[in-house]
């Protein structure tokens, strides 16, 4: 366990919204994840608070041949699935991806396998940050 | 930093799989929080893996309130958001339900405001469980 590690990778794009979230969709499909839930952050704290946010979109990826084998080994470990990736539009109109570093958000389950897995998807999720 | 924490609150129920998913959901209601998305394991590995699972589904509540204020103090924390409900159907046909310990798995985090929400979502987490 390292307390200095980063628990999500993160890189700014000046390009709009839409753009970027399309390439990230495209970057994580070339390392097998799927997009299985989309969350529009200020399109819910309008409806629910009746605040107005910055663009800000959860998208929760899924690489289902990892997931099978995560769950296979630790039951629960659905309750940090799935990885999500965070796309935020900045004050200067560009778009920051962040991914969750889940070698970081895993920490708490003690699991060599679930470890080693985490790992895996970690080095893949950066692999998509790095591309774009 | 407690590692051992559990990361999870979980608890098993003697009860078919949509009652108890209907009664998560309504305890949830009662502590402010609600589904914003929703992710059948089964289907997607059945889809994706064509590989047979027992029913396993991924609720992601949120309580809006409390992620605005995590969001504001921390913009990246929805890498980790909403908080995670997974419901499972066991060998026996009983339903363990289990949701995210946000405490454990924001440990990585370091931000004593985020600490705080995460303390207080737990707390809330953990009296929906004991509720069912």
């Amino acid at each position: 366990m390292n307390s200095d590690m980063n628990y999500y990778f993160n890189k700014t794009i000046a390009s709009d919204f839409e753009s970027v979230k399309k390439r990230v969709i495209e970057e994580l499909g070339k390392e097998g994840f799927g997009i299985l839930s989309e969350i529009d952050v200020k399109a819910t704290f309008e409806k629910k608070l009746e605040i107005d946010f910055r663009k800000y979109q959860i998208l929760g990826a899924c690489n289902p041949k990892f997931a099978h084998k995560a769950i296979t080994a630790e039951d629960k470990i659905g309750t940090m699935l799935p990885c999500n990736v965070v796309l935020q539009e900045l004050e200067n109109g560009d778009i920051e991806v962040a991914a969750i570093n889940a070698t970081a958000s895993m920490q708490a389950v003690e699991n060599s396998k679930v470890a080693e897995i985490a790992k895996e998807i970690s080095g893949r999720l950066k692999k998509v940050v790095d591309a774009l």
